[in-house]
């Protein structure tokens, strides 16, 4: 294996990660080249045990290195799951230490264009969650875009007939953020969805 | 070591990389966990790869798996070296088929702010060069920005004394682009470097 093999494979490797383009896998390619040795050993390090140690939590799927993730282990939590579509929704939730129940990861959402159905994301066990754990509510916090919603709407379908409250995480504007500079869609649904004071 | 730990370190080995923040860091490292075990080992490979076999040039300094990069040890070359701050900067300019001498890269620029004198690059080795290998002309194509334009003003104070014709490539409006948008600069370099037609 010539320079340009080497080169172009790392090159090629970095090109592969979300958004990354030609010339940022380039960049980072020579950034590696200026790195000590054992710099770059840590990191390809770093990159093995990251995906031999993490693998999906058995009841909720979210990313753990556990039989059961932490959240899930967690003693008397509320009997309340809140369905997301990734496990970086998780750690984006947590952080907002609002919520005391369980989580349930999708990885991903129904999306007919990309041939996606209920079944190639983590619904099924949903269901057997929800009837073993006694579960009494279910927040669906998927995105606020088309295949987020079709996704809860699917999901609401399922488990109200089984009896099960099911709610949707409230859309409005942001925090912080000026009604001058909202679109018009979030402002249409922050209006339909006021609640009074 | 648990899943934080692993994860964490993944993100920090990302976050290392030039222009990555912690958001993009976390986006890759959660990429990493959904790729195929084979294909995550992979590209820890090409990171050691990568970083084991290329080493820098003994003429030039431009990074390459052998002792003589290619470009050095073609034979028949004009006797001019075109000195570069990095070695992305000789792919690009070997992209542009104009130039068939050598290279001499410097690994940096003259930045006294971040204390970086001559010494601290490449600068010795290209003096030996210019006397033994009987150069005719060399070309400074440092990048035009103070750092760059010193480092060349450095060269050209050091080489002149020896008679050796030291040039400095042409800075002007890029091809391509458009007076309306090109900056103050650009556009005063460019009309005080008119040519005659």
């Amino acid at each position: 294996m010539n320079q340009i093999d080497a080169m172009e494979r790392l090159v090629n490797e970095f090109s592969k990660l979300p958004s990354v383009g030609k010339k940022s896998a380039q960049r980072f390619a020579y950034h590696v080249l200026t790195m000590n040795e054992s710099d770059v050993r840590d990191f390809a390090d770093a990159l093995v045990a990251a995906k031999e140690r993490i693998h999906t939590c058995k009841v909720c799927a979210n990313f753990t290195d556990k039989e059961v993730c932490d959240i899930c282990a967690k003693a008397k939590k509320e009997p309340i799951i809140c369905v997301v579509k990734e496990p970086k929704d998780v750690t984006a939730l947590e952080k907002a230490h609002e919520f005391n129940g369980t989580y349930h990861v999708l990885h991903g959402v129904i999306n007919p264009l990309e041939g996606k159905g209920p079944n190639d994301i983590n619904i099924r066990s949903l269901l057997t969650r929800v009837s073993e754990e006694n579960i009494s509510e279910v927040i669906v916090a998927t995105n606020p875009d088309v295949e987020g919603e079709a996704t809860a709407m699917y999901i609401a379908n399922i488990l109200k007939p089984l009896g099960i409250k099911v709610t949707r995480i409230a859309q409005g504007i942001a925090m912080g953020s000026e009604l001058e500079y909202t679109d018009a869609v979030t402002l249409s649904k922050a209006l339909s969805s006021r609640r009074e004071m």
